[in-house]
């Protein structure tokens, strides 16, 4: 029975990514600051992923073939400039020294669309569009793809790397966008927006890691854009949402300013994960949505988002 | 008195610099893991930089103004994908850290022509060529840049990049291009050389240390080519050193492979050093060989290659 360690295990997109490492077959490991336990399947180990001496000494215990490596800083509004993104790229770097050590055959890592230049504006191709990141987070993430990059050179095992864009889905914090308008309608209130006209890729997280685990399961080496293939306005996912639980009086466009640097256009060439990695969403938007809309409208979710599924 | 840390002060770039850095009026400082010195100008701290805690204590004890990093591991040979270009990944790091955390208010690291993805051939630009670097060193490099902005835009000190292309120059390692060719000839030994018809962007190094020194006193921010604009294949440069000294019928092209993964043409846009920091190279290539030739060729180096001047 081959083993992955899986870091980020307990969060939103670890979380589902789970299950379908378990139907590959696959003993699930993890690290956690936390008493060991055995969890959902997971084998939870006690290691701080920032102590480079435990860690390195659990992985050749452990000696796991494959490496999800969704850990990271994430809280959403402090994450794109936080200096912890540096502790992290740190952090990943003995992780990955470490797996090389351990004898790792295979790895992924979790990148960004923020990897990319936005003033570039449009849709991002994975070997056109100029790596030039204008934050903290897409920095330290381009950094950390060239660390999953030279330590597979290094001990000769093989790396991909998944460039995210917009994941949405139950379990979401709770003042993400989808979320937020969500509870906003739900609650009849006022929710402010900026003017709406920001097009993007969203993708249902099934999706998201449905992809990631194909990926990680292949042979491809090297970045790729992980998205739907499908431009929304953020009006256009407001409307489905309104157009399913009402409200459209309650969203005020243009109420709040757009975040400083956001590119009008922010969507992803999917030519190499669909054509290569032979990989297609399942969940369409108006899906996604409802699927959320069950959860957090449900009779007594009224005030009480869950943030864990 | 505005100070300078300058790593990698002995380097076969460093040591171009100094003179340059002292006209500035800098007091220049420096790290060495021997003896504390004072030489040629340089105040040489004992401090192993790949130790984050004395360094950090060591930083906040110089408080420089201006940080150049040209300390990086470039054995000739071995440096393209040598694990330890991942050390320096980390030195560097803690480094920037530990600069932003003693107040630094500007910063210039040197990068390599090697971040850029050399499958598209032909001419490297800052905001179009895809960084996509196929080597350890590349990989390394291009973290490093991103850490560079990373520090830079958390501590909110100015940071610039400077990516060299092909420096030579008296002081370059023995067994770097132009000094093999010149040395070979010069004993009437044959010369192994492949097909010599690649291209390339060799710029003299007092010229690359003057691009350096200007880039880190102008306020630009963000990853400049240095290089000279002009192209020579290495045949050209062969031709060049022959008509000087003779020996074509020593010079073996075609005997040697190519090295794997080699570009055919590789040179630089050098739109944004000449138009933006309005810096321009002197030292043309004629006069940059006719000096390293005065030095090698002179009666009693025939056979001592100097590797430090």
């Amino acid at each position: 029975m081959k083993k992955i360690l899986v870091t980020g295990a307990r969060g939103f997109l670890g979380r589902y990514c789970i299950p379908l490492l378990l139907k590959e077959g696959l003993e699930i490991h993890s690290l956690s600051r936390h008493a060991a336990s055995v969890e959902k399947g997971i084998i939870f180990h006690t290691v701080d992923l920032f102590e480079r001496d435990t860690l390195r000494l659990k992985l050749q215990e452990i000696r796991p073939h494959y490496l999800l490596h969704c850990a990271w800083l994430t809280t959403p509004g402090i994450f794109w400039n936080h200096p912890d993104n540096l502790s992290w790229l740190k952090a990943t770097l003995e992780l990955l020294q470490a797996f090389g050590e351990a004898g790792g055959e295979r790895a992924l890592g979790i990148g960004s669309c923020a990897e990319y230049d936005w003033s570039m504006g449009g849709i991002c191709r994975e070997k056109a569009t100029p790596l030039l990141p204008a934050t903290v987070y897409g920095q330290s993430k381009l950094a950390a793809a060239q660390v999953f990059s030279a330590f597979s050179k290094l001990y000769g095992f093989s790396a991909a790397w998944g460039r995210l864009f917009f994941p949405y889905g139950i379990g979401e914090p709770a003042d993400k966008f989808i979320s937020a308008i969500i509870r906003g309608v739900r609650r009849r209130e006022a929710v402010e927006c900026s003017h709406g006209r920001q097009v993007r890729d969203f993708m249902y997280i099934e999706d998201v890691a449905e992809a990631i685990v194909t990926l990680l399961m292949s042979s491809a080496t090297g970045a790729y854009n992980v998205a739907s293939g499908q431009s929304f306005s953020l009006r256009d996912i407001v409307g489905e949402i309104t157009s399913k639980i009402g409200g459209e009086a309650l969203i005020k466009f243009g109420s709040k300013a757009e975040q400083a640097g956001e590119p009008q256009t922010l969507i992803a060439d999917v030519g190499a994960l669909f054509e290569e990695i032979s990989w297609r969403p399942r969940i369409d938007l108006p899906s996604g949505i409802g699927r959320m809309i069950e959860v957090l409208c449900s009779a007594d979710a009224v005030c009480a988002i869950p943030t864990r599924v």
